[in-house]
């Protein structure tokens, strides 16, 4: 995950007091809200949103979620999310992430999602032709 | 809300980290989660969860929300959630809320919250006489 | 809270799945963090972040909280949170929101917050100069 | 992770509507809220609260965190959240769960939590002794 490629999307996310906990930190289980931005705004930036795949039947549940925590963040910090996917992921799609602050691109989380497709029925289907189409070989890491 | 009948149903919440902000207090939101606590356990004692009066076609989305914060609650404290109703209401159900320290019973928050019956299509309907009948006298102060 | 004053302060909130419950509609305690984000917002406008009144030794702590809601959001709405202070509180400020859908500006709920000013010894102080400075007339509605 | 000690912590948690989202089921995040609740308890359950802990000057900050999601889990759901420590870490601990459905004991999720022991500083610290005297050889799986 060192190198950084340019087409990587990027979305801006500010802390608030709710993020936060008593230690001073934002709370380990919001860094998965701030994932699920991450690649519903990659979706959007690709003119498929989210929701429109949904309302075509397909959906993206989470099968697997994991975040190393590298440094903390706090209350009012601006961040940087940035998402991309994982190469050589054949069924579904894996996104993985990092977690930047803003005012000086340090590293405070990275971490990754693993989601299956599945159709309304709950069966997991490949991948659909309209979905491969916007994901762009740039966007993958 | 002075006088404490011995009606007003109790459920026991533990405060996670999860439940704090960086001030050191419980956030101001999670309150609101407190309260649907107390509400569902409230049906819950009286032989009727809010599960099965859904799966019988009938909602109770929240119109509204109050909450007043008396004092500190903060990580680790055991609190009780004291839920009753109030009298006099003519559509819906209106539920008031205190949220007390259980080492002293010292109050941190009361609330209320105000509710009408739904059916599936979100028309607004009468009280449903299965709710009606296992709403005793006692529980509305 | 009819008339819509031009400056009242604005800022825009993406519903994310997170916010979202069974119910198919955005859960109830949510609208409390946007609360959030709209002060926060409406005060770094102003040039004088939230955060750096906390430095100077000033909390803002919420005393009381309100919210109508009026109509249902949605996964991926994209909504206004439209912020502005109240007239002729003595002590404190007292905040109010409407949460707008930005498609059709329709007012999906209005609320309130009430909060003393409060030193590091979590005495109530009189509003700070530095505070009231920033606080243009054209702000209370 | 099959075979399933007698000694693993057990403590129930009953989902509520703030948990779950559109989708129907629980949002990914708040397993790691009962993920915590897990920790804590078991922390509880052998006399040393994860509180006092932290009141001797000693904090567990989570530095990974990981779950696999099984099967679904929806609005009202009683769960037994399975807590226990792995083996053969050296530094920290590592805290391994298992999310089950109290009413088939059937798996919703397994993941684990990876935490340094730090001092006030933010010092990677050795475990201290009295925390290690608490934690059974009977919780190690």
């Amino acid at each position: 995950m060192k190198e950084q490629p340019k087409s990587r999307h990027r979305t801006l996310y500010r802390v608030i007091y709710g993020d936060t906990d008593t230690m001073g930190f934002a709370y380990y289980a919001n860094y998965l809200r701030w994932f699920e931005i991450g690649r519903t705004e990659m979706f959007r930036s690709l003119g498929l949103s989210y929701h429109s795949i949904e309302e075509r039947g397909i959906f993206l549940p989470v099968a697997e979620a994991r975040c190393k925590y590298r440094s903390p963040v706090r209350y009012d910090d601006l961040l940087v999310i940035e998402t991309a996917l994982q190469k050589g992921v054949k069924a579904g799609l894996t996104f993985v992430y990092r977690i930047l602050q803003e005012k000086d691109a340090s590293c405070a989380a990275e971490g990754c999602t693993r989601h299956p497709f599945m159709d309304k029925a709950g069966k997991v289907v490949r991948p659909p032709d309209f979905v491969r189409k916007v994901l762009k070989d740039s966007l993958f890491v």
